[in-house]
Formats: structure tokens, sequence, C-alpha cells
């Protein structure tokens, strides 16, 4: 059965991306190598909106996470974490494995956390070493506005740390720009190559403490990185891949990306409740990274999720957490264009009607692709 | 050029493996993955010989070895560590930055650690937690003798973990009979699949610690893992890679993978010898990994590893640390058969002989030929 990956990361890879993978393993330390590892740095550099070349791991994207809080943060260091989903709270507990004094700013999944209520609790706390924020929340489809998270921190003199795993290349982050101080992303996302690859972006304000651990930390890393070397042998093919996929993102522009992702959410949404759905993810146009969909009355998401995977080859993900079972959500992160909405719009539809949903059947996938093509970003 | 890749890792990765690769990305809670990650599992289990399924994580080796300090070892423990080359100090490093109290058993490199040392050390020092060793000390060519030295380890009351990164699956290593606690490995040399795999089998007496850091705890990673899920997205290429890649090697046989490899060490011994060259690395069948050749006198290896890439395509590596620029190491670790010892040991010649070395020429070929053809293991 052709398959059809719509979930919020690991996400579809491109062909291109995908055959440089099964390329000749070559040595990390060769010529054959290092131009590549130059030419995936400056892209990244440029992604990432920065003038200082980012960090990269060979790890998932928890691992960058780590990193900034174990060469950020001591035991006992005040840490604050902005919190409204799966993401945030992986935030706390890595704060907490690393013995931070951690206070969560705990909204419910699905809500917009605000600057102000940030900017209040650093003002109550005071001495804040850092703040860890998401910026697209992947469990709930809310994107926040980390550039306003960013400012409060900085105010109340605390680092600010951004979880762009799922939002780098899909909606504008300017690292540098908006004073961000350290910005984590992975490979998996919009960046188009398989997992396995981590980066973080980090200020030179962030520099110059003890790391804890080995592994991540920044100061050895860097210290390979500025002589074109690795630390630890680094996954070599997901390099090559990552070279090719960041070419292709850069020849478009990031602008154009940014563009295509508010539309490709726009189409989704006005596709979703054509059919009668209501969203959970907001409906507006911070929402360009995963939509999230109620789940009409009486039908469980996981069964909807089994039965598109099962009879049309479709893989959406269901909730997380607390939502767990009351929405499905359409990743369009990366790869994808119109008629990828419009098949999950149209599986997803197919999908509920068997189920029993009273839907509206017909509309869907032509709203979606009207919206995409009549509105300008 | 048609390149040739001879360094001790990453390794050569066979085309099958290469071209599963390039498959279309799966999600990992998927049903198009779960079946490859088990079967992924148990055929780890059994190239580590052991009843209990080794942790995967997304990481270089280094990740793993860096996992072992972190579960078992709190600030202050005193941890002995048998260094006898590059990947003995990294122990040293990793159990210092984990303010370890670090006792070294200092070889030359080069040299074989013996078990009656560590044994003397630990009645001498007391309450060693933990005994971290080199299994092949890639930098050297060196096998230790994990077997003596986890008995003495046992014998002391302290946790035996041996870096196996570079020989699993080319040398016998037998987790659970040798009484081992943590064997620690990569994806990217005898397991013939690109870097960015690590693993550790971990005994149960090893559990129950608290971790240290959060992306390598062993208890948050091996529950996900008995739920067959990961704690962190993984690198799913990479997974379905090495499931190919490890039916290879067990359709094969692991004796049949060690036998090969004893018999390629010799070839490389015999022909380098034959060519006139003295080794670094002992010269008996422990030394099946990496074979360290060392230079004629007025020859710099580097300029050796320089012209044999430039001119032939044939990536060897050098000397690191104390023996830079002295030795060149041929790996021969994994998808390697008699022929790629051949070409390693033709261009060898060629580039000494343009570098003005004396040396035998026209009979490293053939008597690596012999050698392979006409010893059994």
């Amino acid at each position: 059965m052709k398959r059809h990956l719509f979930t919020p990361g690991p996400t579809p890879v491109p062909p291109q991306v995908l055959a440089a993978l099964a390329e000749p393993i070559v040595h990390h330390r060769s010529p054959d190598y290092r131009p590549i590892f130059r030419n995936c740095l400056d892209r990244l550099t440029a992604v990432f909106r920065t003038a200082r070349e980012p960090l990269m791991f060979t790890a998932s994207g928890t691992g960058a996470m780590e990193s900034a809080v174990a060469n950020i943060a001591r035991p006992g260091d005040r840490v604050v974490v902005v919190s409204a989903g799966n993401f945030g709270q992986r935030w706390v507990q890595i704060a907490q494995a690393f013995e931070c004094d951690v206070d969560v700013i705990d909204y419910e999944w699905g809500e917009m956390p605000a600057a102000e209520d940030l900017a209040a609790r650093l003002r109550e706390l005071g001495g804040a070493k850092a703040v860890l924020v998401t910026h697209s929340e992947t469990s709930t489809g809310v994107v926040a506005d980390v550039r306003a998270l960013a400012a409060a921190a900085a105010e109340a003199g605390a680092f600010s740390v951004v979880d762009a795993i799922s939002s780098l290349g899909a909606v504008p982050l300017e690292t540098d720009e908006w004073g961000i101080d350290v910005v984590v992303a992975g490979s998996q996302k919009a960046l188009m190559t398989p997992p396995g690859l981590a980066f973080a972006a980090t200020s030179h304000a962030t520099d110059g403490g003890r790391a804890r651990g080995y592994y991540f930390d920044w100061a050895r890393n860097r210290k390979a990185q500025e002589k074109l070397d690795a630390a630890f042998t680094p996954a070599v093919s997901l390099v090559v891949a990552l070279d090719v996929a960041l070419g292709l993102l850069l020849e478009d522009g990031l602008e154009a990306a940014f563009d295509r992702h508010v539309r490709l959410g726009r189409a989704c949404r006005e596709g979703a409740k054509a059919m009668g759905l209501e969203l959970f993810s907001p409906d507006d146009d911070s929402s360009a990274v995963v939509t999230a969909v109620k789940m009409p009355d009486g039908v469980e998401a996981g069964e909807v999720v089994l039965s598109l995977r099962d009879r049309f080859g479709i893989t959406l993900a269901g909730g997380q957490g607390p939502i767990k079972g009351k929405i499905v959500r359409i990743g369009h992160i990366g790869w994808f264009d119109v008629f990828d909405i419009a098949t999950a719009l149209a599986g997803l539809e197919l999908a509920l009607s068997e189920a029993g949903a009273e839907i509206e059947r017909g509309v869907a996938v032509s709203r979606a692709l009207e919206t995409y093509e009549h509105t300008a970003v």
C-alpha cells in the first residue's frame, strides 16, 4: 500500500535527500566530508538566522534540549519553564533531572502562553537563570510568540532558551534579531532530513559555564567544530543528507517556506471546518505547523488513526496526555504541498464517515485547495 | 576516483544497507517500524551474547560510554580506568566530567593491559565502584583480554564496563558468560551501519541507580524500549539499515565473522612484514580489528595518508596522540574481505615507494592472499 506520512515528526524526506543517504560512507576527517560539513554548517547558520555557527550533535532533538540545561544551569539554579503541552513538560523533566530549582508556568494544553504571565512570574520570583520555552508545541499545534517571551526573559536578566524543534524552517524565528540566547532544533521536521541530528545555536553570553556531562558539552563540541571536526564520530550519512535538504530549503528561500506553511495551515483548517469539524489548535495564521482537529462526539481518535493507517496507508498522530483520544493531528511540516493536505483531509473524511460521524461530505478537499490558492500571506 | 575506506570507523557499509537507508521515512510508533525495531533488538541481543536486550540510543558510541558513567557512578565514586590509548583516555575524560574519583592504570600506547595489574590496583585502592576498560583500542590496534579484566573487577566487587565500540561483531565478546556488567558499542564499526546509533548492554545489577542527565537515563530509555517505543525520536533510517546489516552478520554467523577478522589481521600483518615494515600493533591473532604499521625512518605517516588519499582514493588513518606521524592504521572491521587488504597493502606499497622508502616491492599482496587462504583459525 502506498504510504502517506502526515505525523508532526519524523516528516517525509524528499527523494533527493533519501538518495544522498545511500551514498557510500565517507570518513568525517577526510576531504570527502569536510566541504559538505562546512556547507551544512553555513546553511544551518542561515536557517537559524544567526551570525554564530550552531553546534551540531548526533542525537534526537531532546539531546540538544539537554545540552542547553547542562551547559547553562547549575544545581539549584532557578529555571522557569513555560509549559502548555507535552514538550513544555519535557523541559520540566530535563530541568528537574539536572536538579534545577524549576518553576513552571503551567498552561492548559492548547492554551497560548502570554509574555505578560512570564514577565510577572519572573518579577515575582527574581533571580531566574534561564527561561525554557517551546516555540511550536507539537502536541497541540500552538506556536508561541517566542519573540515576546524572549524579551520578557531578557528584561529579567534570564537566558532565553527556545525549543524550535518542530518550528525551525517552518515559521519565522530570528535568533539574533529577537535576542534569543539558545535555540535548539532537530533534523527531522521542517529541515526534511531523517531524525538523528540535533542543533543548538548559542549566544556568546551563554558560554563559559562548566557543562554537566561530556557528550553535550558545548565547549568541547565547539572546539572541534571550529576546526571543522567533530568531537565524536558524527552521523555522516545524515549530515550528507541534511546538506541536500538545506540546499532545497534555501534555494526556494526561507520566506517561501514560511509562506507555504501559513497557507498549508489555512487550507487544513478551512478544509476541516468545511467538513463540520472543530479545531483544537488556534484558528489563525500562527497555527502553521500542526493542525489539531477535535473528533466528533462518540468518535475515538485512536480508532480513526488506526483505520486511516490500515485502510488507506495514511499516518496521522492522535492526541497525547490529557487530550489523548480526543484529537487527531495533521502535521504539515517541511516537504508538504497542498495536495498532501487534500489527501489527509480526504482520508479523514472517509474514516470519519465510516466511523458513523455526521460530517459534511465532498467539500473539505475543494475548500482546502481554494483556500491555498486564493489567499496571499 | 573510486574510493576505498580503510579507516577503523566509520567503516564501509554494504550496498544493501545503503539501499535501506534510502527507504521512505516511517514513524517510530507505527506498525511500519515496530517489527523492524523488534527484529533489530533481537539481533542486537544475539550479537551482544546476552539474555537482556541492550538499550539503543541515537548518538555516537561516546554517548553510550557516557550513559554507563552517568547511570552507575555518583560524584566522588571511585572509578578505575584501564587506559592504553586514545579511547582509554576518553573513559578518563568522561569519568572526570562526571566528577568521579578517577584512578588510571596508564599503559604506554600500544601496550597490552594485564588483568594482574588491575587486580593489584583494585586491592590496593579498595572500594572501587566500577572499572572502565577498552576492548579494542582503535588508536593502537591492541585488543585487550576483557574476560580477565572483568573477572578482576568482579573479584573486587566493582562493575566491569567495556567499550566494545570497535570490537563487537569482529572479535569474540561474551557479555553474559564473561560476567561483564556493561558493554557499550556503536553502529559504525563491525556492525556495518553508518554512525549514529549507540548501544548499552546492562546487567540487572547496574540498574536502580539514579541517572545523572536525562537523555542517557537507562531507566527512562528501558521503560520506553520495553514497550517497543523510544523515549525520544530515534534515527529511524539508521535503525532500518542496522536491521539489514545485522541480518547479514547473523546469516553468516558471528563465528564466521570472528574467523574472518582473525584471518584478515593475519593477512594484513604478513603482507606488511613482507614489505619490510614493522608492526606497531601486536603480531598475534588478538590483533584482528586494526593493524597499525610503523612508518620507515624518515617517512611521515601523515604524508603517506595524504598521498594515498589524493593519488589512489584510499583512506587510511594515521596515528593519534604520542604516535601521531609514526604509524598508519589499516582498519579491517566489518564489511571487509582479503581483496580489501590487498588493495590497502598495494596502495601503501606504492605510496611508500614514491616517498623514497626502501621497501620490498611486489610481495606484500601475494603474501597476504596466501596467508588468508592457507591458514585456518
